[in-house]
């Protein structure tokens, strides 16, 4: 049964052929030309259409004014057309031998209105008569990089272990391209919208029995099944470790999910209460979510809650150490034996040898640090280290950037495996353009390290967090 | 005696002449350097001095050898040198009628170590003897861009209503830059360190009675004198508003705050317990504080907690709703009424005339949403109005740009009186290049219109919350 229904959905992911219709021939651009401009920056390398009643062509390509004008076979259409002819489109598929058509268009059941909702049940009535899966309407569709299918041009191409299903296509753009800024890649993202034929518990099932899929993401508004959804959720988080973020917990959120893709959904209890369950990691925010795939994928899993904050700034030290212990982490003292190791070829003044480990004045010297590092290597009493850049502290942006490009540029190696435990680090970004770059670098840099990057100490200590609280009740449970 | 107190310490703001004493000679670029390039980039326009023993220049400027060299009076010398040093730099600046003396210089009680416990104690001793008040030692000392003082090069050179403590010069640092991006202006600036004269009671007390502080901002790790610091705390509260950030509220932040500054933390209970009784707006980081000071400045007070979001993105209206709805703000529905006027001339497909309303496919047709904003004026329903920017949601950096510079470049003429109701604007900042400059152009664009900016939903719910309670707690109060 499982596997029947994986390969149902399979062939979606591995189109043979794709056509665009509907594209916009406009000669101003638009934004769904985006469908067209993210399958060719991924390289996809199959036969693609266009199609359109105006006929002409997008730089060099051919528009058919009809679909059954186009010479091949098509597997899968990305469907543009205003939402009134929809219907028809879909028997125009039927023809052709479709077998899915993704419905990007938009003025279905969200909008709240009679007629709509009933265009919408005669869309899922018509594909199911003429066995053609619908993904959406309103909705985004596929990237999977694997196979070369992308709805953006600004998504990575190489792929990664985490698959996301989210409800919302600006959610998963936001997602995918935030989390790829951080290093974070992905087997499979499917924008699902409104949902008319394959729904959130399809998808799930997929995902869940995906071999390239290690982490699974959702962004679930409502659910069409509830009973079915809960057992393919328990199903996933046997193998799999699971994120979850609930749109609509609050009342007003809730009415703009109505408004958005017409799901009911549900309080906030009852999904809280699934998830601790179930072993899910339950984020509030995408940025969250962001801040725990970044944990789950880059930090290896620390033994404990006491960290080693190494960097620069007394004040920024007193803040990082609050920010860290009044999110469930602990900030432990250095012993003085320790310490004064490190004060033999450390000047006392301006730096402060205590966790945080204060070390403005010397951070230049980079026999230093690393002589540092080394010593605090023997102290058991950290589970892991993070070490940060705060830019803003600096009073000039020469500073900054010598000290930016000190650290992180060329100096020091800062990675995994510079310090026994696991390594992280917290770059915050700067709007000031003269910073803007070398702040840029030093994420680039880190990633390319294998680190962890966060943006402020608080979302760190957030994420890592949620991260070990999730291990420990794992633990638990097994 | 309030007067004689107040007429104590303004002295400081106003030197006729300042020394730098110890800048360094060193040809390479020296951090310490900054309080030359900001006294230079604000303007100073009275004598100033550099004295080193190594004598020579800096661009031109002559360097003294000693203080007793330098032809003018001195009111007020910047002391950089080695805290060896430090007690015998005060007598020689007793001979030469130096008023005060701010030292920078590090390596004090913050160390924990016996000898420069004592070598602090014995500068105050001298300083006590000799009759000159000393700002630190550890800390960087005044910015007052009316009296043309500053200690960074990056700081404004307007004043504004924002008085501000800090303990941490790091701190006072970050406050004033990342503020000043969103158009918070200051009257006084003072980073005062370990204390061992001049206190954060003396400080407040100054502040409290300064005509051009409107606002006094606080970081405090810890206080000299508990009973008196309190009576001011109370006398600041009645004519100021006054925001405070305890560093040092866990275990770990207040050990941080022993090796920083040397202070007696304090619980965050008893501190939080006074905030509440004096009625001042307590907060747990530094973004908090600006957040909240861009809210004092530049809201109009709502007179609810309803709000109207208007922007784009299905996706990303239900999870600005939810950050709303949970951090005590309202997003109320919009009427049928209101909402069939707007939908007369608006497509109902991609536009979703709800609260939020999710304006996407109508963004870019500047006349709809004059027109929609007119309608919605006519609503009661909404307290303030929130307007928003996420390009993180666009497929490509195109789209971004023309919805930033549609949005908010030329065309929609975005500004506090649009809209009956108070008006905002959340913007996201962007990592990418080649977003970041229309970014930063769209926040300077709102901040010259006179909107307070804020980086994400959660940070503008957060702070307008905290405003609001504390107006709500005032109202009671009186």
């Amino acid at each position: 049964m499982k596997n029947t229904r994986q390969h149902n959905l399979d062939f979606l992911f591995h189109p043979n052929s794709i056509a665009l219709v509907g594209i916009t021939t406009a000669t101003t651009w638009h934004w769904t030309r985006t469908f067209l401009e993210g399958l060719i920056e991924i390289e996809f390398n199959r036969p693609l259409y266009l199609v359109n009643p105006k006929g002409g062509e997008i730089e060099g390509r051919k528009i058919y004014t009809s679909l059954k004008d186009v010479p091949g076979n098509i597997d899968y259409v990305i469907g543009l057309v205003n939402a009134q002819i929809a219907p028809k489109l879909v028997e125009e598929c039927a023809e052709k031998g479709v077998r899915a058509i993704h419905f990007c268009t938009a003025g279905f059941s969200e909008t709240g209105e009679e007629p709509r909702i009933k265009l919408e049940s005669e869309l899922a009535e018509v594909a199911r008569r003429k066995g053609i899966r619908i993904l959406g309407p309103n909705c985004m569709g596929i990237y999977c990089p694997k196979s070369r299918l992308s709805f953006s041009p600004a998504f990575p191409k190489e792929s990664g272990p985490v698959g996301v299903i989210s409800q919302s296509g600006g959610n998963s753009i936001y997602l995918v391209r935030q989390a790829a800024l951080r290093g974070v890649r992905f087997s499979k993202v499917i924008s699902y919208g409104n949902a008319c034929d394959i729904n959130e518990s399809d998808l799930l099932e997929y995902l869940a029995n995906d071999p390239d899929t290690k982490i699974i993401a959702l962004y679930i508004e409502g659910i069409k099944d509830g009973k079915r959804f809960r057992r393919i959720l328990e199903e996933a988080t046997k193998e799999k470790t699971v994120v979850l973020l609930k749109g609509g917990a609050t009342e007003g959120g809730a009415r703009a999910v109505a408004g958005h893709t017409a799901a009911l959904a549900g309080s906030r209890a009852t999904w809280d209460a699934l998830c601790k369950q179930l072993g899910i990691i339950s984020v509030s925010s995408l940025e969250e979510m962001i801040d725990v795939l970044v944990t789950l994928l880059f930090l290896p899993l620390p033994g404990g809650r006491n960290a080693l904050l190494f960097g620069a700034g007394g004040g920024a030290s007193v803040l990082i150490a609050d920010e860290f212990e009044s999110r469930g982490l602990k900030v432990p003292p250095i012993p003085q034996e320790i310490v004064a190791q490190i004060r033999e070829f450390t000047p006392i003044a301006g730096n402060i040898l205590r966790n945080p480990v204060d070390y403005s004045q010397a951070m230049m010297n980079t026999e230093g640090v690393l002589k540092t590092f080394a010593i605090l290597s023997s102290w058991d009493g950290a589970d892991f280290l993070i070490t940060f850049v705060r830019t803003g502290q600096f009073t000039s942006s020469r500073i900054s950037e010598t000290w930016v490009e000190n650290l992180l540029m060329s100096k020091f190696p800062i990675k995994q495996g510079l310090f026994p435990k696991p390594v992280a680090m917290v770059i915050e970004p700067s709007l000031m353009p003269e910073e803007a770059e070398a702040i840029l670098a030093a994420i680039h840099s880190s990633i390319a390290s294998g680190l962890p990057v966060y943006y402020s100490f608080a979302t760190a200590a957030n994420a890592i967090n949620l991260v070990l609280t999730h291990t420990e009740r794992q633990s638990k449970k097994f």
